[in-house]
């Protein structure tokens, strides 16, 4: 996503460190008394404008949700989001998706999204793609027994490496949809993405990865 | 595929005994002996009019292949094929793919294809479809271990079905193409279907699915 720089999204952030957590390595293991309940924890990465996760805030309210974004100048969309929407059930952490372990305890976790990741398309790139397998070994340790990856996205190449990717890890693939917005899947939130690519009616492929200890 | 009933078609393959095996039950744990040979032994399910097994055997002659197909007005169609291209390196079993089990013993079969098989869309219709959990497991029991299910498929709806369900059983994926002959996947010998559907431009998926003991 290119975005244009806002040197006032800082302070902006700084300002709402009740929705933007400044540290969350002091959370792991302890996010039920951040949220101040025993719901279940969904972590998007890479969450963008926060479009989608303020959506399945809204639609799923018995259950928190975290967005990991490491661009200042975006996430700052995404806190702005939470506010108009005035959801309780959302935080949000700027920081590098590698951090997950240090964020999350070993098992803390119900569900990832993956939504539109970069492909990084060139195989020297393969080890940055979020479902290379240093990846998959850290949404291992952080996701629950039976917990879920759920990942869109608009590029083949990227779904074709993903699913191998997931199925060589040992992640179980459920629900796969190679064409998702002509699919029966009726509960789908957008992202922002999503929704401008989908109206140039090329497909979305999605698929859930469950996790097996 | 819709097919003229041909009533010669017996005979024909009653007189060519020799590639037609009559009681393929007999050879099981014996097809080294069948060919004369200890080759890899590759499986075809649904081998239609013969295009592809026989372009595989001319491709592969250090490989041995079978080809499994019910309806004799067909077959007799693939076994011309291999009597016009001369190769000794294929056999026909004229029969439904559940025998598979009586025709070859545990860990005796190298490869498994699955080429653009009836995709049963009908959910009450599930458990005829070639990539049941059914046929998954008579299909590990005859493969060895690190055996390959080879599956094409023009049939999106089929395709993420069999992906499904050769994960859920306990198959790894890989050399996934959700277009293939848009990929870099060189060595695709078409099947007769291939060749007329791919003119109309619409993708091909493959997959292989490894079996694991």
């Amino acid at each position: 996503m290119r975005v244009r720089h806002k040197p006032w999204a800082k302070n902006k952030l700084k300002q709402h460190s009740d929705i933007v957590i400044v540290s969350p390595a002091y959370c792991s293991g302890e996010w039920y008394d951040v949220f101040g309940r025993e719901a279940p924890l969904h972590v998007e990465i890479g969450a963008g404008k926060g479009q989608f996760i303020v959506g399945m805030a809204q639609k799923y309210p018995d259950y928190d949700f975290i967005g990991i974004e490491l661009n200042e100048s975006i996430i700052v969309s995404a806190l702005q989001k939470c506010l108009d929407a005035k959801v309780g059930n959302v935080r949000l952490i700027r920081a590098d998706a590698r951090g997950l372990t240090d964020f999350f305890a070993e098992d803390e976790v119900d569900a990832i999204y993956l939504n539109f990741s970069d492909p990084w398309p060139k195989k020297r790139h393969e080890k940055r793609r979020l479902t290379y397998s240093s990846f998959l070994a850290r949404y291992e340790y952080v996701l629950k027994n039976n917990g879920v990856i759920n990942l869109k996205t608009d590029n083949q190449g990227f779904f074709e490496y993903s699913l191998e990717s997931l199925s060589a890890y040992g992640f179980t693939l459920r629900n796969i949809s190679l064409d998702l917005h002509r699919s029966d899947f009726k509960d789908n939130v957008l992202t922002e993405y999503e929704e401008k690519f989908s109206e140039k009616g090329q497909p979305i492929y999605r698929c859930e990865a469950v996790c097996h200890e």
